[in-house]
């Protein structure tokens, strides 16, 4: 059974080799960009991991797990169009590099290349692991689309918000695992305990991610503290900062979020002091508790040696921790 | 075996069945849309028609043949918004009835929803179908961005210039083709010979397109006259216009490619005059002409009895004379 360090290594190794042989080259630079810039290889990580619970030999699940990585950078790659956002990984994003017509193109590259990886699976489970790929693939566009359309929303609900983020983060998680099991020949019962395992995890993830924005500390989190303040994102934070408010609290909140000119660190402080005051961090870390439990639990179910699956439990620890 | 009529029949049939069930509805009404648009269906035609040569049922090739058609759609959608363009067929271009970012998005999703189309294609002739539908999507975004280099280079050659309308016009033609015979379980050299009268007959088609640009009628064409001289389009006709022009009419092409502010009826009259002192009507049409015959000698080649070919000499007709 393969370490983590080893799954690691493996897939660095085939991402360096990954070639893109066909002219013109001006194409795939931003490709080749955008996959130079690192990022935690999560999600190929979980299909080998996926895979090798079932099989020693994992190489029936590589090309997956390339056209998985592939396929999420390319939704950062428009994502980042679509966001504006100027920076990723602490490097100007494609747009910036080079221009927005150079970013929907080499992404509209991309995304293929991610289906020519996906292509290269052995036959016997191509179609299965095209298929989830495919529905995996439009949930995402949904949830990119639901969270576009809540930024110019008030009325968001948490139900609402849990939904966008299963779609925008955790269902690609659990595809990741899915996909590594059907390549490993997983029964349908035990591939879908790992989709589930992915769903929560990915759920408590991104719920963390949030909390992290808030709370975390600059240094190890990686992005600036208090973006998703700034932006007025409907968090699970912001939703739950409104419904619980008191008038005063509620009336100081709205004033923040229609504010078009402020001093940030003021708003960020404003708006954290709010959250605090109504205990959204423990009501934060009370719903990441629920759903890494129900995670944990997926994992427990599964009919594999107990000691094969630490190498799941060291992801989710270092999720949760944003380590990796 | 099926006339014409009722291939074209059987694919907007076809077409206004697709579903896209998934919620949110937003990221698919734009997909709606741009099908509902019409357009030729000339490629799934295509499909359905190489198909039919070999095979009298033609089911197994109206997955992949809705699946190009779709691809077909979502290029012109990323174009549209890439060129700035603001009209197609007569309707507003989707990012203007929505905007740049649903434009992106949804176009994400609906390159997606392709690959789904051509992944339920059946088993045996899944793998060779979505490995030519992906080198040809492929090579089409190689085209698009040659096309867009070109803008900002003046030295283009008629080399490069076929090999661009190859890779962003024929490609798919031969694709379509190709797919057909596949599904209708044609051999490697039948699939091929239809292969190449694909390019043959789409490099035609195109320099045809680019001819009628200069010289074509208003009223049939479909597109304004003269709309590639307006934004110095380097087409085969601008290419030999440079090539073979004496100095002075160098100097007047140049004098025009260069100015900011300009009437564009007395450019598109003065440029077309140079072509015509030059006879590019006459250069152009003898290099269709030889496509043509190309095309025709692949079709030729084909070990099918010569009556089932005359389908597709009336679609290579009717492409020619833009009727269709």
């Amino acid at each position: 059974m393969y370490a983590f360090n080893e799954i690691l290594q493996k897939i660095e190794q085939e991402i360096a080799q990954l070639q893109f042989p066909h002219p013109p080259k001006s194409l795939y630079d931003p490709i080749e960009y955008i996959l130079s810039l690192g990022g935690k290889r999560i999600r190929p990580a979980l299909v080998l991991m996926a895979c090798n619970l079932y099989k020693e030999d994992v190489e029936d699940a590589v090309k997956p797990a390339l056209g998985l990585e592939v396929f999420h950078n390319f939704t950062l790659l428009h994502d980042d169009l679509m966001d504006e956002a100027d920076m990723r990984r602490n490097k100007p994003t494609v747009h910036k590099v080079w221009n927005a017509n150079t970013a929907i193109l080499s992404g509209d590259a991309m995304l293929i290349a991610a289906y020519q990886l996906i292509g290269e699976t052995k036959s016997e489970s191509l179609k299965e692991i095209l298929n989830l790929f495919t529905v995996t693939a439009l949930e995402i566009c949904g949830g990119q689309q639901y969270d576009m359309e809540f930024e110019s929303r008030t009325d968001v609900t948490e139900e609402e918000y849990i939904e966008m983020i299963r779609l925008k983060t955790a269902v690609l998680i659990a595809c990741a695992l899915k996909m590594g099991a059907i390549a490993g020949n997983a029964s349908k019962a035990e591939a879908e305990a790992l989709y589930q395992y992915g769903i929560n995890i990915g759920l408590a993830f991104q719920l963390q991610d949030d909390l992290l924005d808030v709370y975390g500390d600059t240094a190890t989190f990686g992005k600036n503290i208090g973006g998703d303040i700034l932006c007025n994102k409907k968090t699970f934070m912001l939703i739950n900062a409104l419904r619980r408010a008191s008038d005063a609290q509620k009336a100081e909140l709205e004033n923040w979020i229609s504010k078009k000119t402020f001093d940030p660190a003021e708003k960020i402080a404003a708006v954290t002091d709010i959250y605090s005051q109504l205990h959204l961090k423990e009501l934060s870390e009370d719903k990441i508790h629920i759903y890494y439990e129900q995670a944990m639990k997926c994992l427990a179910s599964l009919s594999v040696a107990p000691e094969r699956l630490n190498i799941l439990k060291e992801v989710s620890a270092r999720l949760m921790n944003r380590q990796s």
